[in-house]
Formats: C-alpha cells, structure tokens, sequence
C-alpha cells in the first residue's frame, strides 16, 4: 500500500509569514503522495470588523450566518488557499487547491439548528476518494480550506481538524496514511506553563485518564477525539506536534489506539 | 477530435443572481467536454470601498497594487469561484475551481513596468494542456477565474477574456474547441442604440472597415482582437453573445477569419 502523508495547519503558521514559508519548504520537499489541510485563523475576525460584519458567539462558538460564511470563504478558499497553492508551485510541488465543492470532494449536511443553530456549518457526510486519487496520482497535492459543500448548492464552514481526520480515514482504503497535526507547540503537554512536558505517546487509556484529573488543556480534547477516531477507522499513524515534526522525527506527541 | 465548449461570462451576469442561475442551468446542461471562465464584475470596486483600499487607474486602466490583488484573490478565487462551483454541483455538473496556480493550470510573467506600471497584472505564457485533459477526461469541468500564477510564488491579475481565448487555442491541439463570449448583448451591434442591430457574423476585413469607420463600440476591440487570434490559432468556432447563446443557435455574433 503506498503512503500518503496528511498535514494539517492551523492559523498560528499561517499568520506568520515567515513560519509559512519555512513550513511550505518542509512541505514540497516530503516524498509521495501528500495532502495539506489548512485552518483560517485570527484574519477572519479581523476581517469581519473591517467590513463592519458582526460575529456572533454561541458558548464560545463561532456562528456562521450568510455574510460571515461570504468573509470566510473569501479568505480561506480565496486568500489563503491561493497564496500557498502559488508559493508551492514556486517551491516545485504540483498542488491544487480545493473548497469542498471543488470535484465534489468534501460532503457534509448542515448541521442540525436543534439544540443550537450555528449557522452554515457543516457536519462531513462523504469524501470522494477517487477523485483524491486521481489527483495523487498525478502527482498533485491537494490543499483543502476548512469549507465543504451540501451537494444542493450550499457552502458549509468545516472544522479543518475535522476535515483532516474524515480525509485521513476515508484514504485509509487506498492508502497507508499518516496524519499530523500541527501546532504551536512541540506536542500535547502535560503542563501548559512547561514547553518541556510534551507526552511522548499517548492512547486511549492515557488520554481517558488526564482528561480526567484535568491535566489536558480542553483546546486539545476535540483535537485528540479526531485522532482517536481516525485511528479507529484504520489510519496507520497520528501525531500532534510542531510544523518541524514532518521532517525531523521529533517534536510531536504520537497518539496511538 | 473531441468536441469542447468553452464558455466566458462577465460581471453583468455574475452580479445578478437570477441571471447567474440561469446561465449556470444552461451550462451544466451542455454535453460533452466543457469550461467556464468568469470575470469579476464591479463587486472589486465596492469591495475596495469597503475597505478603504484605493483604487488607481492609469488610462481608465485599474492598477493592481498588492491589496488590490488581494482583494481580488478573495472575491474572484473565493467568493465568487466557489458560489458558481457549488451551484454547478447542485444542478451535477462535476466542477472545479481554478486561478492559475491549481495545478499550474495558467501560467503568466508580471507584465513589464516601461511604459506603465499596471503593477500585478499577468501576460500569458502557458496553459498546462495536460492538466486540463485529465479533468476534462474524468468529466470534470473546469472553472477558470481570471488569475494566472508566475511560478515563482506571485499570483497575477489576468484578463478572463485574455485566459478564455488562450485557453481555447491552448486547447485546440486536442479539441475542436467552441468559444463563447457571453456579454449584456445579443451580439456585436452596429449601433449601440439599437439592440436589433445585431451583425450576424465578423470577418477580419469587415472587423477592419467597421472599427476603421469607428462603427464599434471601443470597448469591443480588444474581445474581438482576442476572438481573431483564437481563430488564428485552431479554434473552430468563436461566438460573441448573450448567455442564452450557449442553448440557443441564436443571439450572437459569430467570429470567423
């Protein structure tokens, strides 16, 4: 079985000029067949106040009505998406940027409005592996924005992390995959305040039980169930670290069943 | 040889959503092999307004400094791109959005600052036949919006009607290739008061006498001088005209050498 390699990044490396490109060069230069998912970060809200859009929050939650899903797609599939597909074009890597309606790759159905109505967000119903396939084997990497699509017309706001551990396991048929999240820190951490306490390996059992004694930042719990549940539907590798973990073999914690 | 039917609309039917809706149903509609390459309207004007990003014009010319590119990345790569691809989806039509740097589908050099600096604005160089072979072969319709990347990392500003007829002569090695200019009008008129005043069909001689008699509109020019080169270069058939043109055999002018 050929592998494939999943990266997803999140707004801290991509609001960082510098830390982009550092991670893009890592990028381009990984061997096979590989697929880049990318978060949006802090620019959303910062847009949102230029145009004067309101942000409405639900339990700390992110409402995605029509003009916040307008902004967001602007930025992720417009913005973002195409500067990093240009700067690994210049970096000799083939890639093709994708919002979930592009070749009908990420389905989802929009979330319930019962108990709480987020908005237009979407819960991923269907990857198209075949088409990701088609594209891998040619050579070209696919670099996904956090939006999929109702197959009616409908642009839904999607969880990159999410996004991430559906695309993994659903390419887990076709391929050995490994999947990497990427992060600020150097993995998950026993101690929040010590940069040092990176948890080497962490599974289910271990998991259950700092999240217990409340050892885990809640930030990571959602973050480790997308891990625990890409394991489960038979992705060969997870791990949670630093952008640097994809090519140095360090700086990650490795989240095993 | 393969038929392929090669569609450019503009702001005046993007920007009117029961336009747009009408188009789209006519274009997932066609059979066969098929792209459609949009421009962007005068959203980037509002939008640049909104934002408080001047807008400067050289000659009635925009310039594109980097906000305005960015800006436009936003709108034509995001917003705009990915409505008309998830609406092509929910009529099934199989599309893909694309600037010019997916799958270094179009590639452009920075056009020279002597004599004006128009800034970020791309004159063609290649279109990667291949890559759009692969779509097409799979049914896959491409949606080009009017970016070309450099490949060094730069994404440019591009005239869609510029990438429509380079992509069909591009395209012509492999495919008889159809190209519609879709506009406001039924077709090149020979009064601009008069809408019946449609000229059926346009050589290069009538083309010379007509613009030399200052009978067409100036705006025309240049959407003309690219229907000649398209001809020029191996597309069958060139065709400017109102939308309906695409269903219909009527309402349009047809380009012929």
């Amino acid at each position: 079985m050929a592998k494939l390699q999943l990266v997803k990044i999140g707004g801290n490396v991509i609001e960082n000029r510098e830390a982009l490109a550092d991670f893009l060069a890592d990028f381009a230069a990984l061997q096979g067949p590989k697929i880049l998912v990318h978060g949006g970060g802090k620019e959303a809200t910062q847009l949102a106040e230029k145009l004067g859009i309101p942000v409405q929050l639900i339990d700390g939650r992110r409402v995605t009505d029509a003009q916040n899903l307008e902004l967001i797609t602007m930025l992720y599939a417009g913005k973002l998406n195409k500067t990093i597909v240009a700067k690994l074009q210049a970096l000799g890597c083939n890639s093709l940027g994708l919002s979930g309606a592009d070749g009908n790759s990420i389905r989802a159905q929009k979330r319930p409005t019962d108990p709480i109505d987020f908005g237009y967000v979407g819960d991923l119903t269907q990857v198209n592996d075949s088409f990701f396939k088609i594209l891998l084997d040619q050579g070209i990497s696919p670099v996904c924005c956090a939006l999929s699509h109702d197959g009616k017309g409908q642009l839904l706001n999607t969880n990159a992390d999410t996004i991430a551990a559906t695309l993994a396991a659903s390419l887990s048929a076709q391929f050995e995959v490994s999947l990497h999240y990427c992060f600020e820190k150097k993995g998950v951490l026993m101690d929040l305040e010590d940069e040092h306490s990176v948890i080497q390996t962490l599974n289910k059992s271990s998991y259950k039980q700092l999240k217990a004694e409340g050892v885990l930042h809640t930030g990571m719990l959602p973050k480790l169930e997308n891990c625990f549940a890409a394991l489960d539907a038979g992705v060969a590798q997870v791990r949670i670290g630093s952008p640097k973990m994809i090519t140095q073999s360090a700086n990650y914690t490795q989240i095993i069943n």
